[in-house]
């Protein structure tokens, strides 16, 4: 595994594996300490060299985060090599619900081909993690 | 997410999940006490009720599972359908380096479909990890 800044979420390999419609798994830590795991769209912002997930206020991960924003992400190249792997250690440095549901309609494009998230609700709050990568 | 006891690893789903060629993503905790998310091949012991993970003494997984046995697991669906997922809970319970490379031999006619390991070396000692799941 090499360490990369997180600038380099714009190298070639990266971008791929992010422009692919992969899945993320994020591993959080749960209140025992015990760790979690679960599947999950995945965005970047290159701009900003953050890593975006989308979720609802309330899911396991969010509270998992808001209490300890460390996290791991594991990808694998699904369609073309399940052995290229890429592995990111980070923090969430922000949560914003400001377009949150603009963005996850935005994923819903990348991963379902659909111009809406097809599971809008108006009991759920959705709301972007923002990931500082630290190890890529 | 439904919880099913252990003895459940036989149900049909399940297995399905076990049987195809799908990568399993293990969660650990770091030493840090931050989480830790590795994409691994995946086998079962129907008999026991366990499942089986093959490492190496001295990898991280392993490090860490001796300090803290609790691990997180998700699959998906590679194949058919990623919106179909496992999420399992559990404990390592034993470490076991017996019969550890014929181990990885089996793993390999599942996953690469060749009858040997391609690469076994004197110098990494396999090791199995046995978990037993809490929560499937």
């Amino acid at each position: 595994m090499t360490a990369i800044n997180s600038h380099d979420l714009s190298s070639e390999p990266i971008r791929k594996f992010f422009g692919d419609r992969n899945f993320a798994f994020l591993s959080t830590i749960n209140k025992d300490g015990s760790p979690q795991v679960t599947p999950t769209w995945i965005d970047m912002d290159v701009e900003h060299g953050l890593i975006l997930i989308n979720t609802a206020v309330g899911r396991l991960k969010q509270k998992n985060v808001s209490r300890d924003p460390r996290i791991s992400i594991s990808m694998i190249d699904g369609r073309d090599n399940p052995y290229s792997m890429v592995t990111i250690k980070g923090k969430v440095i922000e949560q914003s619900k400001s377009g949150a549901n603009e963005h996850i309609d935005k994923l819903a494009r990348k991963y379902l081909n659909t111009d809406k998230y097809p599971a809008h609700s108006p009991k759920v709050t959705r709301i972007i993690l923002k990931i500082r990568p630290e190890k890529i």
